[in-house]
């Protein structure tokens, strides 16, 4: 019998701890697995040896149903990237003894592109050196940039939040009798699933928004403006969803001046300020009453608002992840593949890693009109199942009863 | 048989029309009113009269669920100030002129402050001029901000919605190893309330926000960032609630440097900025991780997390405006007082308008601490009770079904 070790890395999303309880109540089902360990920090903690015991601190069903309500991460989050083997073998050297130490054969690693590398890394290492631990990626992002799976667990609860959000501020924007302009920031860096999400309340009947601009599609101010004068010959409110990635066509980001410069372990910049741009755009070219607002964290933290079809294929996906890795799968990322529609169907699976490390999936171009401002008929029968269904949560307090780990570490 | 006017001013709240409609049912059960007529866009639209039939929009009791959970304001707002009547005699007549011609005996403006100096000019008019029409205020404003009422309808669907994303916030915060500071900058010009609400997490075991600073007391920069050192010193995540309304010592704008200079039609300041100026400002004297989030107008129109007991109320103090129009009050705004704590109760009652307009109810400095960084154990009594409660609310396509009112003008 051998031990099993599941850890989250990356940034938040809100069903991500949805995998972590599909995980943990598919090892507890599973006798062949001893202690389920809990790596605090993601890789970070595997490194300074933090690990708790994940099987002590369920006692009831519940704490699985608020586990699944509870935004951010149950185990907190690194990002650390993980070096090539030949660069630091110390690194790999600490994780072994950690691996032998607790006795683990089952690895999980819930998190995204940056994540799966260090999986795809890890799993050459224990390939190479013969140790026989099944490593299995749990892919979760609301960026929805994971190539290989048809969506990511975390992306259906982030575009249910920003299409909620946007139509409830499309009733606001219509309050006044002026013209207007309402500029919505979206996240996304490079992949504008998230952005293109902001469409959706016109399949409810809302007029708005009217402008939409993804960062697969090479960014003109010009046009931009352009844009926004011929919707208002139609319409006194314009509203604009943009994503914070958006680029020009030299590539570079069309906020470039209104941004920090700050750039991550991973060598990417924070974005911000592709709103406040472009409303101070339209204050000089147009003069109108303008406004910008972002949307921030709050799309990956607001499980007050989740996707219920999101939040159940988080748990089966990280439920499946351990019986998979159960069945002899290793070095391999779950994955969902759909099947249909109406109605609508997904099967679970797995792909090799190294064939998604390091890669993104971005809106396919077609998916986009001709003049690169709003989303095809595609995009919506794509987006609409993954927001699909409601996901009652406990509250205290007229606020949502969230999950908090004990941090005790394991001796 | 006299007719019924109603409509909406100031900015949207998420409760607004929910007192629209307890006022529509309420006259629709009173065999002593006639029409039931909806100006669109305030007093703007009874200057143009462009009214529409309220009565023949309303077939179903689901019909008034949909309304009661739709944002912003169903007939449209307004920020038109009403001038004196020596001012401008001209607007008066129009008011006359449409009264009679529609026969209004009743006039409901659903409003905050500045809506009520409009019931006040009103009322002396008729009072007057000897016009038999009765006219009542019916409160609302998210700042809560309203004198001689204890809260203003709106106010607990916004705490709620603060309280809830704050609570949110601090799990997204507490998921990375590393010190950070995170400044939430939360709407408010001069009243502190809704920034008060932030700390509500604190009272379901959250450890943040561990500053709070609101527009009552005077703030300093300095003393900022020793406060942020201080919290600092104890644990790696400082979280802050500011409100985008605080000023120094002198009076002026915190973030005087970072705003539009834009103002509105009541001399009001568009305010915006003082969470990025709090950004530069850690960022330059502490330098560790920093970022600044404003909740924006997601606050005011976040109607997929309303209070129970805010829209109650709402509905019910629309309801009861027309009981005592009925009865013979007018020049008059409806008020909540609170009965007691536990259970919770509040009676409905009604004060002259000319106490209530053009005047702001402050936080008392004695529910700010000393050091004017964090409110007391009262400020909790006051809020808890105003955010109890979930408002279930019907979807299509996984959004929110919201109504739209036909605005076919009667002739």
């Amino acid at each position: 019998m051998r031990n099993m070790l599941i850890a989250q890395s990356g940034g938040p999303t809100a069903a991500i701890n949805a995998s972590l309880s599909g995980a943990i109540q598919e090892a507890i089902r599973n006798p062949e697995i001893g202690q389920v360990y809990g790596a605090l920090n993601g890789i970070q903690g595997m490194l300074a040896g933090t690990l708790v015991d994940l099987r002590a601190q369920f006692f009831r069903q519940e704490d699985f149903t608020i586990l699944e309500c509870t935004p951010a991460m149950a185990l907190g989050s690194c990002r650390y990237r993980l070096p090539q083997e030949e660069e630091d073998p110390s690194v790999y050297e600490k994780i072994d003894q950690l691996f032998a130490q607790y006795e683990i054969g089952y690895f999980f690693y819930i998190g995204g592109n940056d994540s799966m590398d260090t999986v795809d890394k890890l799993s050459c290492h224990f390939a190479r050196t013969g140790q026989d631990v099944k490593i299995i990626g749990i892919p979760k992002t609301i960026d929805n940039d994971l190539p290989g799976t048809d969506h990511s667990p975390g992306f259906g609860s982030s575009a249910k939040f920003i299409a909620t959000a946007m139509l409830e501020i499309i009733r606001d924007c219509y309050v006044y009798d002026t013209d207007s302009v309402t500029i919505v920031e979206i996240m996304g860096r490079h992949a504008g699933w998230l952005t293109a999400s902001a469409a959706l309340p016109r399949t409810v009947g809302a007029r708005a928004p009217q402008l939409i601009y993804l960062p697969e599609v090479a960014f003109d101010p010009e046009q931009f403006i352009r844009d926004v004068k011929e919707v208002q010959s139609l319409t006194r409110n314009c509203i604009v969803a943009v994503s914070e990635g958006v680029r020009l066509a030299d590539g570079s980001f069309a906020a470039e001046n209104f941004q920090s410069g700050v750039v991550d372990a991973f060598g990417h910049r924070y974005l911000s300020g592709v709103g406040k741009y472009l409303e101070t755009l339209v204050r000089e070219k147009i003069g109108c009453k303008v406004r910008s607002i972002e949307l921030n964290v709050l799309q990956r933290c607001s499980s007050h608002l989740m996707s219920a079809t999101d939040v159940r294929e988080a748990r089966k996906i990280g439920s499946y992840a351990v019986r998979f890795a159960l069945q002899g799968h290793t070095g391999e990322m779950m994955v969902l593949e759909r099947v249909s529609n109406r109605p609508y169907m997904v099967r679970i699976g797995a792909k090799p890693v190294s064939e998604i490390a390091n890669r993104e999936q971005l809106v396919p171009r077609a998916w986009i009109n001709k003049q690169g401002n709003d989303v095809t008929d595609e995009m919506f029968d794509y987006l609409l199942p993954l927001i699909e269904g409601e996901v009652p949560y406990p509250t205290q307090n007229g606020m949502p009863v969230h999950f908090v780990l004990d941090k005790t570490v394991v001796k």
